[in-house]
Parts: C-alpha cells; sequence; structure tokens
C-alpha cells in the first residue's frame, strides 16, 4: 500500500517544461496559420474513438497500436459477467481515421472539396524507445473529395510553406511515388498477388538495411527473376520510363514536381509509405539533418467506404511534428525571453503601487511578470534573472513617496528614477514581435 | 459482424466543425498571450498517467471518473490470470493534479515560485448530458511555491485579463471565500468534524436549490442550532465580521479586493468549490449570461505531498473553456472570413500560371486558397462563395496570353482584368489583424 506515487510521466509519454512548450505553441501557430492562409480550414475531433471505428474490420496491425479504454459502471460489469471485451473506446493512432469519419459523418454540410486541416496528439501502445513516444502530434492537411492532382499540389505546396516558415529555408525536400505503379511493377516483375504484401515491406527498408541483405531477403521472397525485375523499375533509384507500364503516374508525379519546382522533389520508385490505405501518390518529407522522414502521406481513396460512405477521393499529409521540434531545438540555442518587466513587491504596504504600475504598463502592451509574494529583494532578484526578464521595477516607500519607480536592466545594470510615464518608453520593446516563428 | 461502423464521435465527446475549430483555437492563442504576458510560462503534461496518479490514496470519488486504460500484451495476460487489475493507466481528470505531479519532477529546476499554465483536454467518465461532456479543454494558472495572498492576486488578475481580452468587455466578477474559514465557522456553529464534508456538500448546492428546502436538508444533517448558527456565518450571504473568527481570512481576501477592484470581486461565505484538496482562499469567475461559474480555482497547499515532496504552497485557476465558447459563439453571429483570394483553376494548361499567381500572392502576404482540383467554373465559383473568400481570380488562356488575371470581388460583383502585380493591393487585406480575438 506504500508503494511511492511516481513522480514520472508513464513511459514513452512526457512532460513539456517552459521552454520546449512555448517553442511547441509557437510552431503550431505557425503551421495553423500557413495552412489557413492556403484556405484549409482547422477541424478538430475527439481523442477517444469508439473501438469499432479504430479497429476496423478484423483490427489487425492496428490493435496492437491501441490504448484501449475500459467499460465503465455495469456494462464493464455486464461485460465481465459474460466474457466478453472489456473495451469499448481507444485513444485514436492516426488523424486520418477520424478524419474519414468526420467526413462521413459532416461532409454534406461542409465547402466541397473540403480542404481540412487537423493538429493534435496521437497515441501508440508501441514499445516506448529513444526518440519514439506513444503520445506525439501530428499535424495534417487533407483535401475530399478530389481525384485531380490538383489536390496533391495543394497539400504539399501547404506542407512545404509550413516547413519553410518554421525552419526559416527551404531545406525539406519532397520524395515522390505511386502506389498503383509500385502494384503494377509488382505484378509485371512476376511477384504474385499474395507476395505483394510482404514484398513491399522489404523493400520499405530499402533506406534502414544494407542493400545487399535486402536484395537476399527479397530474392528468398519473391524468388530471383522477379527480383532481378524490380532491380530495373521499383529498385533502379530513378523512374524507369521506358516500361509499359506507369506513364500514367509518372505524369502525375511530373506535374506535382512541376507546381513545387524541380529543385524540391524528385521521383523514388521504391517508395512505400507504410499504410495499406494508400491507393494513388504517395509522398515524404525529408530534412538533410534526418536519415528518415519528417513527413509524409498520400492519397487514400477508399477509405471512407468503412463508414457506409461512397466512394470519396481523398488525399493528406502529416508534419511529423517531434522530429521537426528536434530540429527547431537544435536550431535556437537561446531560450525563451521572459516578460518585458518583473515588478518586484517592496513591501505588503507598497504592493498597490506596484499592482497600479503594472496595470498602467500593461495597458499600454508591456508585459509585466509580477513577482507573486513579498519575500526578500535578493530571491525577487534571483526570481527575475531566471524569468529572463529584461527589466526589473521596484516601488519602495521612498519611491512611494515621490511617485516614481526605480527600475534596472537586468542586462547592462543601468539604473533609473523616474515617474512611471517616463520609463514606459524603455520598455516599449519588441516582445510582440518574437510571438511569431 | 455486420454492424455498421458509427460516423458520430462516441457519446459525450465531439467533433468540431471549421467555424467552431477557429473560434477554439483564436481563443486559446489569446489566453495564452495574456498568460504569457503577465509570467507565466507554458508548462505541458502527457494525456494519459498512471492510474497511481490519478486515483492517490485510496481512489474514492476521482475513481468513477476516470477512463482507464488496459494493460498491453504479456502484462495483460498476467493480470487476467492472477485476476488482477486490468488497467494501470487513466486519461488526466484535471490539469491541477498533473501540474503537482510535474512539480514534484521538474520543481527544483524552474524558477522560484513558478508562475505556470496549462492548456488542454481533461477527460470525466461522467453521464454525458446537455453541455457536459466528457472531453473538454480547461486553461490553468498556477503559483507554486508561494504562500503570499500575491499568489493569488496574480492568478486572479490574469485570468481575469484573459476573460477580459476574450470577452472584449469587464464582464466577469469575482467571488471569493477562504475553505479555512468555512471549516472554522463549521466548527464555531457545533457542527462536528465528521459532519463537516456532508454539511459541504449541502451547503454547496446553495444556488441550485431551493434555499427553503436546503435548510431543511441542513438541519437534518447537523441539527437545529448548528444551522441557526451558520445562517448568521456561512449562509449570511455576506461576511459577518463580528465573530471571533475570521479577521484573518477576511483581511486576506480584501486585500485581493482590493487588487482586483471593488467593483469585480465580493465574498461569499457559502463558496465552496468542490475539491477537497482546497486549503485556503478559493474563488469562482462568474459571467451574467450564466448561473453557474465560468471558472475558478483555490490555494492547494497539501498537493505535491502525495508525491513524497515537502509541503510546497500553492494556488491556481482555470478558465472554463467550453462555457466560455458559448458566451463567444453566442457573441458572434459572423462565421469565419476565408482567404484574401480564391485562385481558380481554368484548365491543366493553364494550371502553372494559376500556381505561379498564387506564389506571387502569398510571397506577399496574401493568403490564397487554390480550388484543389480543375472541375467546371460553377462548381468552382461555388466553391469560392463556400469558402467565404473575398476574391475570386482566373488565369485562363486568353488571360495568359496577355499577362494579366481576371479577378472578381464576391461581395460586390466587381470584376477586373490586370496585370498581377497591379490587383495585388486589391487584396491588401486586414485578414492578419482579423487573426486576433
Amino acid at each position: 500500500m506504500s508503494e511511492p506515487i511516481p513522480t514520472a510521466p508513464p513511459s514513452g509519454f512526457r512532460d513539456h517544461l517552459p521552454d520546449a512548450c512555448a517553442l511547441r505553441a509557437r510552431s503550431i501557430e505557425t503551421v495553423s496559420r500557413v495552412y489557413r492562409s492556403f484556405g484549409f480550414q482547422q477541424i478538430a475531433t475527439s481523442a477517444v474513438e469508439d473501438l469499432a471505428v479504430l479497429l476496423g474490420k478484423g483490427g489487425g496491425e492496428n490493435e496492437k497500436l491501441i490504448f484501449k479504454i475500459m467499460k465503465r459502471g455495469e456494462k464493464l460489469d455486464a461485460a465481465r459477467a459474460a466474457g466478453e471485451e472489456l473495451a469499448d473506446l481507444g485513444l485514436r493512432f492516426d488523424l486520418t481515421l477520424p478524419l474519414a469519419r468526420f467526413y462521413s459523418k459532416h461532409g454534406s454540410t461542409l465547402p466541397h472539396p473540403l480542404k481540412a486541416f487537423h493538429i493534435g496528439p496521437v497515441w501508440r501502445a508501441e514499445r516506448a524507445q529513444k526518440g519514439r513516444y506513444r503520445e506525439f502530434y501530428q499535424c495534417d492537411a487533407d483535401v475530399i473529395g478530389s481525384d485531380d492532382v490538383g489536390a496533391e499540389i495543394d497539400v504539399i505546396t501547404a506542407i512545404l510553406a509550413a516547413f519553410d516558415a518554421l525552419l526559416g529555408a527551404p531545406d525539406v525536400q519532397v520524395v515522390l511515388n505511386d502506389r498503383s505503379y509500385v502494384y503494377e511493377a509488382l505484378h509485371h516483375a512476376g511477384v504474385p498477388d499474395h507476395l505483394r504484401a510482404p514484398a513491399c515491406v522489404i523493400i520499405d527498408k530499402l533506406d534502414k538495411v544494407e542493400r545487399g541483405k535486402l536484395m537476399e531477403e527479397l530474392q528468398q521472397a519473391v524468388g530471383s527473376e522477379p527480383r532481378a525485375n524490380l532491380e530495373k523499375t521499383l529498385l533502379a533509384g530513378a523512374p524507369n520510363r521506358q516500361t509499359p507500364f506507369g506513364a500514367a503516374q509518372f505524369a502525375k508525379l511530373d506535374r506535382i514536381i512541376e507546381a513545387v519546382g524541380p529543385s524540391r522533389a524528385r521521383i523514388d520508385p521504391s517508395l512505400m509509405r507504410g499504410f495499406d490505405y494508400y491507393t494513388g501518390p504517395v509522398f515524404e518529407f525529408r530534412h538533410p539533418k534526418f536519415s528518415g522522414s519528417i513527413g509524409g502521406g498520400g492519397r487514400y481513396d477508399h477509405l471512407t467506404e468503412k463508414f457506409g460512405t461512397r466512394t470519396v477521393p481523398a488525399c493528406g499529409g502529416s508534419i511529423g511534428f517531434e522530429r521537426l521540434l528536434l530540429i527547431l531545438e537544435g536550431a535556437r540555442a537561446e531560450t525563451e525571453r521572459g516578460a518585458d518587466v518583473c515588478m518586484l513587491i517592496f513591501s505588503e504596504e507598497t504592493r498597490g503601487k506596484a499592482l497600479e504600475a503594472a496595470r498602467f504598463l500593461r495597458a499600454r502592451g508591456i508585459s509585466v511578470d509580477v513577482y507573486p509574494g513579498a519575500g526578500k529583494l535578493k530571491s525577487q532578484f534571483k526570481y527575475a534573472d531566471q524569468k529572463k526578464a529584461a527589466w526589473a521595477a521596484l516601488i519602495g516607500p521612498d519611491e512611494a513617496a515621490s511617485n516614481v519607480v526605480k527600475v534596472k536592466n537586468l542586462k547592462t545594470g543601468q539604473e533609473l528614477l523616474a515617474p512611471i510615464e517616463e520609463v514606459v518608453n524603455l520598455f516599449a520593446s519588441p516582445a510582440a514581435a518574437d510571438q511569431a516563428v
């Protein structure tokens, strides 16, 4: 009974300290602003979904990813008694499936095509390991209701613009492929349908496993002739335009490259993008600082069908927010700056004056961090330093008597004694500008 | 097996459509901006906590509120076999308990006192009913490490400033009381200790139940003399300063009233604020449009003790975000405006020109919603209307040949044919200013 209550979050989960948190919040605001300026409209779905939504037909691979929520009260008792499933809800593991549900419910009342963005945490019950979390954010942009390549172009350009706004440089590249091209290539290479999925899984590992080993594995899975054929298509590194198939897909991908700019996009015929719901073009975002991807997506024309909705063409992409933050955190060594002024409290008697001065400054757009107490001035100055305030301000009995405030620049040490109306100009700082990333 | 997969979120959970979602996002940004400008630093904790953290000692009332998450894999099998608890995690039901855990873990590395804010969803497994959701946001501001009334003043003024920024008017009032005064009043009234909790529960219903009925209920619980005594203190409507107790508490509350302004704050000696972790001043925010509260908080000096941390004085308050949104939604009949320009796509051949024009405009801060397809122009104009874009722009083959763009003001119908460099000034709109609430 006396086991200590843990102070750490559960394994695979994280707390975010103030500096990290400010960066996260600012980054989400930036992504939202860019998506919105491209005409994407924000939607939100609940963190919790019915298990039936998350599992779909048969469950399969996804089932292991799901944090399941137990039934409650009488329902739980009944399920226990009957030996039935004890969970009825679960945490979403991506934002695409909830979006498909959302669209099936609300789509008819919304603009058509729907350009939606969706930002929030998702949860996966994977083994916790370095850089892999069980709770992480995704920032998705999707176009639902358009089968035109304009949808892909729109999604990809919006996501690239968001990356550029955050990183301050066009460092992110797009790698493209087409899932239907992959299937045709496998078929023409002589890979039987039942080996399609395992072959895809093997090829998907191309950038993680030594090539020789991978070829061996592939040969064992599909045979030597199909393997040799695939080396001329999926494994050729660049699109092979000499084959009797793939022309339509490459033409479409070429249009995306043209729109995005050839310096930022290329085709990699081995690109898979895991999820089995993809039906057409797939894409991945890469950054020179990461070997893996920092985002990706694709076309998923059949996902709404599971909700009984007629087939609705759709495509979308996602920013891998946690990886992006690793880059952003590395890029800015400096920490957040604090308020313009830290207002110290000399004593209980002068608190009223100090709060009045704080109100005066705030009304003029100055951010004021009032010391939340009335202890020793030494501790209060230490607090102002810890909070990285630009200035400290103090009204003691002498200052109060002569209607002035004492201010100190915490970087230069400069001190000044003047009426509040005069010092206010010292504080008129670029704090507002700092809010934008 | 063929039960249809639901398209609605689970009972008590919600989807948020674009207009509502934009308002939510903007409101959260405003609250964050205000809290930050008062020197509060944002922190974040995981949605999921160890059950031991959520349950504390003995569980009790909170246990029913918790959405419990099942163990996974071998752990689940082992728990089943041993007939042990099948859940190991749960969703947080407030932000205060996770903050106490967070502080116990990270407090020593952070500024002292810590002024923290914490915004996010919480989950409660309550029966779903109108206006009561199982997933809702809280926006908390807390001061940890100060036993001075300056902490309460800081929290309350920051929350009031956030309300004012959102509502555009100082409509929110603060009602104050002190939990230790309540306990003293009960003691002096002759209510034995073991009846303290039930008496509090009854008095807490004062603004929900007819007074006569409540008095009867109270009399049955504590007896007629104690009830009569309480009518002179807790139930007197205003503080009774003639009693031999309460002077210290009222003096403290008076200081808060002085700082907040007497026109915005008053003492109500019957105010309880449910949670049993409160130890000192408690407060509640009220809006003329609501009979209940739209936020509240108090001092909780012992909450970190459960994590084995020495006693740390703390107080904090929370904005009832969902109620606040009801007021904000009622206040703004108009919906979100769309992009400055909706760029239509005349044909596949002119898409390149259209995208180029979009890039040109975006580089100049104009928001451009490119139609994500290439269908009939009629559908595209309908889309531009649905999206509430200010202008539509089109480049057909004729326009492309003469290097102009055709633009149409979707409100006035005004049309214009001109080079993109000339029309750009038409669009230089107050979109950026609109972003702020």
